[in-house]
This record gives C-alpha cells, sequence and structure tokens, in this order.
C-alpha cells in the first residue's frame, strides 16, 4: 500500500505496473472554480506505451482469466478497499480538478468501491458462468446425443475511456473496468483529461491490488493521450477484444467507426447522448404541476445539468395546468446560481449548445451571470410546440449541461406523436396521477422501445447500482442497446458463450463439471436446478 | 391450411399475407443433380416490396410483441405442424432444388419443426424474460432506494437471409425465424435463389400459421430478389432493427458494412466461414490413426462438404503415426463418388478454391471425376508444414465444399502454434486418449478463445439443437461472437433489456409483477427464486 498511501502524484503512465513518463504534450489538471493549473503535469503517451501496454494485457490475459471467481472477487474487494482507504485524498483531488462538489464526490466514492463489491458478489453468485448440460443420450434414435456443455468465457483484454462527468464511478475504475475484471478481462484504460490527478491515485491503488492479489501486471495499465491518436490506437490494437467509453456521441461514434474498420472487428459500447424526455400527464400536471416545475429543475441543474441522464425534454398538453409548472419552473431556474462546469471545453460546448437551441425555441428563462463565465453554467429553459420541436435537429439533440426544452402539444395523440418520433434515449420518464394510467400505460409501449430505463413520478439523474438497474438504450444513446453499463448485467458485455462437446470429464471447467463442484445455479436440460 | 394444402407453387412473394408477382428477373430452381431447369419462376421484388413489408412489419410489431409467451408458443407450434403436414412436398421439392439426399431433408424438416417446438418451450420456460426485481429501500440512508424491476422487450422488426446449404433449418422457418418470432419480433425473409419453391412451401406454411393464431399480417413477409439490391434496401430499411444471415463472408460483411452505415446502426448476427481445425494428439493418433482418417473423411465429404461446420483443417505431428492417417484418408477420399453441390455458382467457387490451395499444399488425393462436373463435387485432399500453413492466406481460407488440408507439425509447440494463429473458427475439435490430456488441455485453453463449440473425439459436421449449444464463434466465423445462432440462448439476439423505475403496480408488465402471476424464475436482489 506504500504508493497509494504516499499520496504525491508523479504524472506518470502505469504500463503494466511501471511508473512510465509520456512523451508528448503535458496537460495538466485545471481547477474550474478558480482556473488555477494544477500540478504535475502529465506527458500525453504514444503508440508504444499503447502497444506495451496492450500486449502486456494479452500476455496477461491466459493467467488472469485462469483464476478462480473467488480470486477475482477478492481482487475487487481489494481495489475497493484501497479506494476507500484514500478517500480523502481522492476527493480533495477530484474537487479540485472537477468543481464538482465534496459530498457528490465523497458519494462517488463509495458508489465505485460499491461497484466493485456488487461485481465480487456477482462472481461468488456464479450465473455469469450461464452453465448449461445437455446429458449425453446414448440411446437416442436414430442418431445418440453426444453430451455437450456451455460456459462463458471473457472475450480477452478490454479497453476502457474514462468519462469526463464522473472522475471516479466511470472512469479509472469505474463501472466499465469493474466489469471487465470481473469478467476475467485485462483492462487498459485512457485517463480523461480533465481529471488527470485523481485517475493516477485510482490507478494506483488498482495497480497496487493486483500486485497484493498476485496478479500478472499485465492486468491493467493506464494511459494518457489525445482521443484521436492515443484512443484509437488503443481500439485499434489487436490485442484489444472490447471497447468501454463514455462520453459524446461525435467520440463515442468515432471508436464505433474505428472497431468497425479493423481487420478483426470488435464491440464496442458506447455510452453516448441523451435529452431524456419526462412525460407530464393531465392528471399530475394538475394536482402538482409547480411541485413538479420546481424538483424538475433540481433535476435540470443537478452537478449543473452534466449527467448522461439529464432530462433535457419536458412534454405535456398546453393549458394553464403546464403554465404552473412552466412558472414554477422558470422561477427555479432564473434563481439558479451559475455553477462551474468540468472544463472550460464542456462550457464553451454549452454556450454553443444553449445559443443553438435559443435560435430554435422560446426563451423560458436563464439563471443568473456567472463572475468567471469562462468555465460557468447558466441554466437555460426554453418552450416550443411539438411542430417546431419535430422538425428541428437542435431541439432534439442533446446539450450537456442545465439547459431544457418545454413541449407544448395540443392533446394526448401529439404527446403519443412526440414520443414516437423520438431517438433512443438513456430514460424516459412519465408523471401520472392514477387518473392518468390509460395514457400512461399506452405511452409506456412506445417509451419501452425508445429508453433503457422508465421512471414513474420521479427524475432520471441518479442511478442505482443494482441488480435490475438498465443503463443503456438504442442508439444514439448509446451504440449498442442489448447491454446495460451499470448494474450486475454489465459482466455480460465482455463474455461470450463457449460450448464443449464429449469432454472427458477430467477436462471440464469446474463451472460445468459434474456434480457441480461450484454449486452453480445450472441449466440441465434447459431446467435452473443446483443439482 | 388449404393453401399449403395446395401444394401448387405460384412463384409468388409473400408481403403480410398476400401474394404478390415480382417485377424483376425472373429466377428459377435447378436440379443440380440433372441441371434441369424447374417451374415456376420467381421474379425478383424491388424496392417498393421491401417497403411495404417492412412497414406492415412494423405495423405489426405492437400487437405482436404484447401477445402472451403461450399464444408465440402456439403460433410456433402451428408452424411447426404446418410444416410437418406438407413434410413430403417439402422433401421432394428441396431435394429437387438442392440435390441434397432425401433422408437428409427429411430430418431437416424435423429439425426446423423441432426448433420451433423447442423456442415454444422456452417461451414457456421464461427466463427470457430476464425478470429482475431490486425492492425499494424506503428507509435507506442518505437517499431511499426507489423500486426497480427489469425485463426484455423485442429489439423490432428482424430481417432474415436464407441459407443455401439448409433450404429447411436456415432458411424461411430456420433458426433466425424461429428465435425472432419467439422473441417478439416480427420478420421479412429474404429467400434464397437456391431454392425458390422450397422457399414458397414454407413461407406459405408460415403465412397460414399467421392467420390461423389470429395475428397482424404483417408478423411474416417473404420477399425473392437479389441481395446488393433488395438485400441491402432489406438491411436499410428503418423499419428493421437486427439482421440474421448465414453464407459468405463477403455477404455477411456487405450486410455488417451496410447495417453499420445506417442512420441508426442496427446489430447483424452473420454466421460467415470457418475451416473448422482438427487436432489430432499422439496417443489419439498411435492407438487409432487409420480409423480416424477414414471417419475424418467420412465428415470431410459429408453433403459435399458444404456445412459451415465442414473439417477443412487437419493438425498434427509428422511421422508415421500421422501417415497412417493420411493414408487411410487419402484411400477414403479417393474411393469418395463425386456428390452433387447445392448450384452450379458453389460448384465453381468450390473448383476455384481446390485451385488456389493446390497451387501453396501438395495433393494427397482426389475423389473421381464426374460425369457432369458443372455441379459435381470431387473431393479433394491436400497435405503441408506449419510454416506454409501459417504464411498462406489460401490454406485458411474456408473452401465451401469437400476440401481439406493436413497440416504436419515437428512438435507439440508447432501444433499449439499453429493453434494460436488461427483466426476465429465456428468449432475446433481435439482427437485425445487419454495419455493426450496434458497437451489437451492446454490446446483447450487456446481454443475456447478461438471458437464457439470445442469437440472431443468426434467430427464437427452435426450441430445438436439444445439448450446448451453453442453455434457462433470470434470473427471471421461469425459477425458477433456473443451469441448462438442454434440452440435456445439464440432468443437473446433479438430481446434487450428495459428496467422500470417505481412503476405504478398496474402499470407492470406481468413477468415483473408482485406475486409472480408468470410463475418465472426472477431474481430478487439478485437471488433467484419463484417467489
Amino acid at each position: 500500500m506504500t504508493s497509494t498511501a504516499t499520496l504525491d502524484l508523479t504524472g506518470r503512465m502505469l504500463v503494466a505496473g511501471t511508473p512510465v513518463r509520456g512523451t508528448g504534450v503535458e496537460i495538466r489538471g485545471i481547477d474550474p472554480q478558480t482556473g488555477k493549473v494544477l500540478e504535475p503535469g502529465y506527458a500525453y503517451g504514444d503508440e508504444s506505451n499503447v502497444e506495451a501496454a496492450c500486449a502486456a494485457a494479452a500476455a496477461a490475459f491466459p493467467a488472469y482469466r485462469a483464476t478462480t471467481a473467488e480470486d477475482r472477487a477478492r481482487f475487487l474487494e481489494t481495489i475497493a478497499d484501497n479506494l476507500e482507504s484514500i478517500r480523502d485524498a481522492l476527493v480533495e483531488r477530484a474537487h479540485a480538478e472537477s468543481g464538482l462538489p465534496r459530498p457528490r464526490l465523497t458519494g462517488e466514492v463509495g458508489r465505485t468501491s460499491g461497484q466493485l463489491r456488487m461485481f465480487a458478489d456477482v462472481l461468488r453468485e456464479g450465473s455469469w458462468n450461464e452453465a448449461r448440460i445437455d446429458p449425453a443420450l446414448p440411446d437416442r434414435t436414430p442418431l445418440p446425443r453426444p453430451d455437450i456443455r456451455q460456459r462463458s468465457v471473457p472475450l480477452g483484454p478490454v479497453a476502457v475511456f474514462g468519462a469526463s462527468n464522473f472522475p471516479l464511478a466511470f472512469s479509472v475504475a469505474g463501472g466499465d473496468t469493474a466489469s471487465a475484471l470481473a469478467a476475467g478481462c485485462p483492462v487498459v484504460v485512457k485517463a480523461h483529461d480533465a481529471h488527470p490527478g485523481t485517475s493516477e491515485l485510482v490507478g494506483r491503488a488498482v495497480t497496487d491490488a493486483v500486485g497484493a492479489s498476485g496478479l500478472p501486471a499485465g492486468t491493467f495499465s493506464l494511459l494518457y493521450g489525445a482521443g484521436p491518436t492515443l484512443g484509437i490506437a488503443l481500439v485499434t490494437d489487436p490485442h484489444i477484444k472490447a471497447v468501454g467509453f463514455t462520453g459524446s456521441r461525435s467520440g463515442g461514434m468515432a471508436l464505433v467507426t474505428a472497431a468497425a474498420a479493423r481487420r478483426e472487428p470488435i464491440p464496442v459500447y458506447a455510452e453516448m447522448s441523451a435529452i431524456n424526455p419526462v412525460f407530464l400527464l393531465s392528471g399530475a400536471l394538475a394536482s402538482h404541476g409547480a411541485d413538479l416545475g420546481r424538483a424538475f429543475v433540481g433535476s435540470l441543474t443537478l452537478g449543473s445539468g452534466q449527467f448522461c441522464t439529464n432530462p433535457g425534454l419536458v412534454v405535456a398538453i398546453d393549458g394553464p395546468e403546464l403554465d404552473a409548472f412552466v412558472a414554477a419552473a422558470a422561477e427555479a431556474v432564473a434563481a439558479a446560481a451559475p455553477t462551474p462546469m468540468l472544463t472550460p471545453g464542456i462550457a464553451e460546448s454549452f454556450r454553443t449548445g444553449v445559443a443553438a437551441v435559443s435560435g430554435e425555441a422560446d426563451l423560458v428563462a436563464r439563471g443568473s451571470e456567472a463572475d468567471s463565465p469562462a468555465v460557468s453554467c447558466r441554466a437555460a429553459l426554453f418552450a416550443t410546440d411539438s411542430a417546431t420541436f419535430q422538425r428541428s435537429e437542435a431541439l432534439q439533440a442533446e446539450v450537456f449541461g442545465a439547459s431544457g426544452v418545454i413541449v407544448r402539444c395540443a392533446d394526448v395523440a401529439e404527446m403519443n406523436r412526440v414520443a414516437a418520433g423520438l431517438e433512443g434515449q438513456l430514460t424516459a420518464t412519465i408523471h401520472a396521477d392514477e387518473s392518468d394510467y390509460g395514457q400512461a400505460r399506452e405511452l409506456l409501449g412506445t417509451l419501452e422501445l425508445k429508453a433503457g430505463r422508465i421512471l414513474f413520478n420521479g427524475w432520471p439523474t441518479g442511478v442505482e447500482v443494482g441488480h435490475a438497474m438498465v443503463h443503456g438504450g438504442p442508439f444514439p444513446s448509446t451504440s449498442d442497446s442489448r447491454t446495460t453499463s451499470v448494474g450486475a448485467r454489465a459482466i455480460e458485455r465482455f463474455l461470450r458463450p463457449v460450448c464443449y462437446q464429449d469432454a472427458p470429464k477430467s477436462l471440464l471447467p469446474s463451472a460445468i463439471a459434474d456434480g457441480n463442484p461450484d454449486g452453480l445455479w445450472r441449466r440441465i436440460d434447459g431446467r435452473l436446478t443446483k443439482d
């Protein structure tokens, strides 16, 4: 634990356990609240670092995947312990680099270690093996049936891209890393430029756990570099077999395109963009429209709106009930203090996005002007009619930050048309009183096909880490709607099925051996059993 | 049942239940054994037919996916019944169009109806719902936990491409159609040109089942057309949400590329090419090498070698034991009578492929010359050393038909290097006596990462339809190694997870409703239960 106990930052990458100084451009963290540049510098790596990290990951893969589920569970718990042991330092550095409030970051440390511990539980429970046995039927006619057994194996080394908006939970030891490591895949992380020091601290915590667990050093590497160069080199390295990414649509699609053009195409799990529509049904709007308006703005402005699940769209029938909602929301937006955004680049994109929206919808309210506008989010709320919304690309595009659009519809049919015309989303929310359930049921049928998570009478910011969570959704919210990036099923992204026909008993993996030595739930001729 | 009871072929497509004559080029089935052209003609459809079929599928989707699992199970069973009721006609027409032996085709009808019945069982068992409930924790601190429940929903209309080599089991009502329909997805099939009449018979059986089951007509359509035009139009139709394909690498990759270039990219499950390596370990080779040689040729020449799982590569240590295998295999190949191939085009590709191999490896034996070489498969067996094999693209490429290459290795290390250098495969086979288990274990570690199915002491032709089967594998054997095209888990290809947060009880789907009304295995807080 010495290297994480000693929290002096070194500015180095971690290539298979070895600190390596990059040779490229040097970046530094920037405190978005003060503009202060934070030491040390982190020099970008180059293709030779990518090759070294990926080759080490490939070399580590056979031994790493041969570990038991219990071995990997303890490894993940050791990472979690290490993160918790440096919680204060992590929170301080992440606060300085991101401007995110300390309580939020304290929670995020807990979420990150909690995710690692959840995957330890998932590993021990064992259903991820997908163990299946179709026993031989030697007397079957016209042909005997062979013995066929199925289990899951890991895909191979995985590339993970840290996210700007979750310096911990979606970054170096975040959900993608935790689920890939759980699956038995070595991981090579590209740190996000917005929080290089936080990334180093977490990277060292993982590296220490690799060493303490007696795992091959190549099980984990951490690189710094530009997306279009080092990032693409990482995705196109032949040793890499899958990619996890959380970020912008353009960034995600660049990785998808690069991965598809490889000699051996590989899956990319890119979580990209969403406007997370909220449908206010008439009963709910009539009974507590003003409360909903205030609560909406609470969700809209949380973390300066820098959440993938930020509710950027409200759809409701026009009328005095909606007016009450809009009035309360407008008041809350106008009262919203400017809050720091993660980086000057994100703040600039927010201003550009808000300008594009303001060209096509009516401004309802704006938050107060900031003292340091370069890195501040000034909340914005717009309104328009459904025809305008439906023909406007700008209004349907994500604005990353606290900007929302209210769409005033003439009637239920128009609300349903807006829903049917939406692109894929991470979340969709319905506010409904009991009197609204008929309409809610119809809307649900549409929204199920548009989003990965559907909320009732709540707000989409805040994603539970659990067994039932789906954080994903149809394109363009993600590049692969068939999976989730949060929750227990994320381990499935990095596994594939293999079956064994008439394998000698002594060669069978324990998950599918006779006598069920691992005590798993397995399917025998399709029926679940622990026998 | 009248329209399938009346087996006169009409030469028409089936667009959402309506027979439609195409307006393009007219194709006809050809009996490969006689060259005889078979009536009637089938005129190709055009983009307007694609649009009509896909729009009807999209229109049918809400009602079709709202059916119960029991409804869909009975629908699949009705299709199976309909196919069995026209078994003799199917076998006769498929025999005429493909030249495949009647007993094989009789078995294939049974396999096709068996697949449909298996998915009916899968639907009733219900685990495909992936039902999960994380109950609310209202007293949790610092924040209460909402109620979160997950289930699977179908992706939407699916395009299925019929295969040349399985006119029934991988075509109009084959595995892809059965699993997509089971998942709740309407299906639009493009018939393969090699068996248009068989396709019409099967299409009518499905259409009749749609009508008898009271389902929307757009649940199923059958089109005829060219791959590069109608096929691409089908894959790029915005209503289509996933694609199933079995065929060549170039054909599959054309669909993958088209699907990725869509405004909304969609998953393509393309099963493409494999050489299905067979490793003969020393003990097995020494104890029964000649028997293995004969059995190998039995698998190599089965169905004129026109199986995705045809064993096109044998790897063993050079020496007198391998010589005995080669001698027996050579004798069997030389004695092999010429057998018809599916189409003149496939026969021509086979000749080209064999010529390419013969330029880079030594000919060991060939089957006897055919009377009608235009459509005949003349078996071919080659041998080479491992260095030549490893540097030759031609020797590593699939030759569709009865052509195999034996790679003579100097030692175990060289065998392992050949294994490590292989591209992705559908299957890999190890022949091993007990004395070989040490080497087999090491090889298994490599082959698990290369293939979807690993066989011991058997031959890869013959794919069981069951719960544990994996028919798939890493690229280029398929475009998506995370799934199988045969067996119960194929239903997962056409489903995606959705979660519901704090949904009112009356709006919850029955799979995740309180009290478990569907009697499913569900995960409550991650633990499997039927409570």
